[in-house]
């Protein structure tokens, strides 16, 4: 039987705090005519409320810590605030959604990270996604968006890259449904000069992707991001697609972003 | 067909404010081998984070009026914080839960109040629940969390009592269960003397608490509470308890509390 097509959009901080960007956005996730998950990163916001709170935001190598008061912070920023805004505006057009933590349903299980040196805090690192619950809630049309908050089924809420939350829904989700996986963000693509928005590669595939590297022709920050797709596809995942969210149908119709392949 | 058998329980601020008695509470509600749903309200949480980020709380008649910025915080509060982790805390005692709002799969539809001297700001009146999906959660074993915000299918989130909640709820629900409606709070059931928690009423029918009423032997206070717990009765609720939160399995097993009964 040919499966399904699920489409996973993760959206970042650059859209969230937006608010014309992301009512344009949500209208265009809400008319995607397919099963689809919306994952949503946190943007500002969390860093302004810590601001005002005086909660000292501590970063090791670029990353935030998330200690006990941060923790609270994006609980209540990103399950609460926009999540709940994001629902509520894809209720309004037409688009039956329900936002979902790691926590609700089990639908995402982590363990608090364990590094050798650094203490990351709250930080969560995915171990399961629970994809009964994901597909009966696609299965009834329902539509769902996902906060960058996991569990560790011990009572701990962990903060939890959206990205990567992204990727294991992707992955977890590849053997029911045919997914494509698009991550969006404030670049009309991977290109090949980072400061012209007109030289996005429209396709990457294995073999290319060795020659962009060796010629060093991609931007080092788009690495991680690529590696990534590549270890999505190797896991099932049918496409990865890097665009701009505002472009969310032209991603979805092939006509603009990049798209990363297995062949 | 008998109806299955579902406990709607409603908690309120005492409990939430108190970090033991609440997981106490919630190791209770976890015990409850049956359908099930909390209804939490908001506690003092939110009033502090208002107050820390300075926005001025008005208060009409005793009942505080939302305006933009106290929707944002309740929003951040009720449905990110506490009702976040109620559902990480209830997952680590082995109940499969799931955290919602009204906005969350168009669980419960409402419409800004509309006063016509008072403007409440955006405080939410129900208007219906979508029981198909809160039957199709607790069929599938998930006990559900909601957290008292609603919307209106417009792109409003709605502040909305979590009393009228649970009530709604009850009555919504009771086509396909056999609903008790438990609503807990700081004394330990309907009292003769307010002052004398072992001056319980075991149980109220319609002619005792005429009766009640006439001879004034009840607070004044209870009065709407008893009037509601009627009103679900006579939209098919089985049965309404009230009584203290931290004797949730005595209020289950009639040992403690105050039962309200239509016969």
């Amino acid at each position: 039987m040919r499966k399904e097509s699920l489409y996973i959009v993760k959206i970042g901080g650059n859209i969230i705090d937006d608010d014309t960007k992301l009512l344009s956005f949500l209208k265009s996730f809400a008319a995607i005519d397919d099963n689809k998950i919306l994952v949503h990163g946190g943007g500002k916001l969390a860093t302004q409320l810590a601001v005002k709170l005086g909660i000292e935001q501590t970063m090791i190598d670029g990353r935030r810590i998330t200690d006990a008061e941060t923790l609270k912070v994006v609980t209540m920023v990103y399950a609460g605030f926009i999540n709940k805004n994001i629902v509520a505006t894809l209720q309004a057009n037409g688009c039956n959604a329900i936002g979902l933590t790691g926590a609700d349903g089990n639908a995402m299980l982590a363990h608090k990270r364990n590094h050798p040196t650094i203490d990351y805090g709250f930080a969560g690192d995915v171990d399961a996604i629970n994809s009964d619950l994901l597909s009966e809630l696609l299965k009834k049309n329902i539509s769902i968006v996902f906060a960058p908050i996991t569990h560790d089924k011990k009572g701990l809420l962990l903060n939890t890259n959206a990205d990567t939350i992204a990727q294991e829904l992707a992955k977890g989700l590849s053997g029911d449904y045919a997914v494509t996986l698009i991550y969006s963000f404030e670049k009309s693509g991977v290109l090949l000069d980072a400061n012209d928005d007109s030289t996005v590669i429209k396709e990457i595939n294995p073999v290319s992707y060795i020659h962009l590297k060796t010629e060093q022709k991609i931007f080092a920050g788009m690495i991680p991001k690529l590696d990534n797709a590549f270890t999505a596809l190797n896991s099932g995942v049918n496409k990865v697609i890097i665009g701009k969210a505002e472009n969310l149908a032209e991603l979805i119709s092939g006509s603009s972003g990049t798209t990363i392949i297995n062949e």
